[in-house]
């Protein structure tokens, strides 16, 4: 039996009486007991040219140290074009022991480098946002058992079918600590006041605020024929890129503090027929409020759901997210980036004395 | 049932085989689930004069912020002086859901009067050790049941007998995470280079290292008869003190980043018949260390033991303590204090920018 984590409900769960999900969906279990998990991204940020020049050397840079002891159980490379219209050169990485990736921290070459003044001079940013999560506030959903992406690549890993899925509010009830806690922004998810930090030539940390609400969001058509893959570039993917840009466009309300559109890359840095969407929200309310009521995300939902009950097995895109609700404590650190990088604008903010 | 949390061991206990223990000894439960239980301290530091003054205002002012909404579920007030030769007065309190803990910073008028620029100035010091600890990295021990001290003055929870005591390692098979986890120290217990930072006049935040371990342990004698009040005063306390001072004496071995011996306050201010140290060390294993081989503890340990055996039932001395082996992410924040004030000497700090 592999791991799992259940607390006796003191919040009612949202799942209808009687269920039946209309597509089968599955979900990650490691076969051994896992306490936290840990999920960091590594960038680079720079102009285009900068980007071309630095950005392979940046990825073998950052795939040495974890190359080091006590390195990840898995990582990716990506890279994605952000609100400032920079290019960001981004490795993730997972740790599913936090005192294996403490650590890594601690004796690896990474802390030296991403510390060194040398990095708060020149044209080029580093920024590293570490998700340090409780068991009990992940989940995660595939649309396939098959391919393996993200927390799935880590070791003693199993993808199991769940029939927690198909009802509005079935994110949340896959997050155990659910079950015992809502989840809430303490500012009620009152969007933060702006602040635009000196954040060039400076190493900053952002705090970001509890419950907090991170999400990978994946689409894989590597493989897909010409059918599905047209209907995955010209109907699904800018449904998706609409949602996305009312994510930003409308922060305030939908409580989105960050977002990148992320392409995977292939070793030799080529694209893949993979995207990845990072967001970060305020409050897992306020993703629920998109998902459930907005017609952005009803046409992305509707989409799938109809592709799926078209091809069933022989679906050839696959979808798939994890999702943290992180708690207090966790910083994100920025060197010599833009104001708006990352949570920066709507976080507090710390120096560090170097 | 009360609420248990267990994992399925892949690092043995320390228990012997069969072991009994020689004497009776309780932990603490709650009757509903907790995920994070939070132990926050707060402290004024002032010389002689100064804490004459204000200590009462000071106690006022936070037993103020913490009757607004969202406050601790309990509190004590304590004082001591530290190991400048200050004096500092402490509220401690305690909430056992992190969602109510985060509204009430997020809303209280505590922040706002913290991070005020006007504490920055003046004689007076004042400092935040906020502990948020994941309910598997905590441990309790009574020496009776009927006592209510610390965590244990919190609702829904119950004093309940345990067998996981009277050998060494016993706190370790305590903490739940210990079954999956062997808490090390990620820098190997080495103690870090002493620093001193130009904290006066500043707002600094210092981050507790990963498997920093936090002691409470409470000694109350109230009521105690002469012939147990005699041997408190002459033979336990004695002992107690001497293996307190070879904590701090001896900080590079014991891995001691932090030592509070306080005397806990009636509601008047007056010295109550109780006291608690707080320790914080670098790791489990180097308290651990002491604990098992140092004539020091050792001294204390057997005293304690005699006296249960001697007295029994009629033990008119209860020692207790409250342990937390921190994950990462704790912050704590110091303004306008003295240079060795808590782990500031020995850990990464971080200043806010206001």
């Amino acid at each position: 039996m592999p791991f799992e984590w259940k607390y006796q409900r003191l919040v009612p769960e949202r799942r209808p009486p009687g269920h039946q999900p209309a597509a089968p969906r599955y979900s990650l279990r490691w076969t051994e007991p896992r306490s936290t998990l840990v999920s960091v991204y590594f960038g680079m940020q720079a102009d285009a040219a900068g980007d071309a020049a630095l950005a392979p050397a940046h990825i073998a840079r950052i795939r040495g140290f974890l190359a080091e002891a006590n390195g990840p159980a898995a990582h990716e490379i990506m890279r994605c074009t952000d609100e400032a219209g920079l290019e960001n050169t981004i490795v993730v990485a997972y740790w599913t022991e936090p005192g294996v990736y403490a650590r890594w921290l601690e004796d690896s070459g990474f802390r030296p480098w991403f510390d060194d003044p040398a990095r708060l001079g020149g044209a080029v940013g580093y920024w590293f946002e570490a998700l340090v999560v409780p068991y009990d506030r992940h989940e995660t959903i595939y649309s396939a058992p098959g391919y393996r992406i993200g927390l799935a690549r880590t070791p003693a890993t199993e993808i199991v079918p769940i029939t927690t899925n198909g009802y509005f509010g079935a994110a949340r009830d896959r997050l155990p600590l659910s079950a015992i806690d809502t989840l809430e922004s303490p500012s009620g998810g009152l969007f933060p006041a702006t602040t635009e930090h000196a954040s060039r030539g400076a190493h900053l940390c952002a705090v970001v605020p509890h419950n907090c609400t991170v999400l990978r969001s994946g689409q894989y058509w590597e493989g897909a024929g010409q059918e599905q893959l047209d209907d995955y570039m010209n109907a699904l993917q800018p449904k998706l890129m609409r949602g996305m840009a009312y994510l930003v466009e409308e922060r305030e309300r939908t409580g989105c503090l960050s977002l990148r559109i992320m392409t995977n890359l292939n070793e030799d840095g080529s694209a893949r027929a993979e995207t990845s969407v990072y967001a970060a929200f305020l409050s897992l309310n306020q993703l629920e409020a998109w998902a459930e009521s907005h017609d952005t995300h009803m046409e992305i939902y509707r989409h799938a759901i109809a592709m799926n009950r078209l091809y069933k097995e022989k679906r050839e895109v696959v979808t798939w997210h994890e999702l943290f609700v992180l708690g207090m404590g966790n910083l994100f650190e920025y060197v010599n980036c833009h104001p708006r990088t990352g949570i920066l604008p709507y976080a507090r903010v710390l120096t560090d004395r170097g």
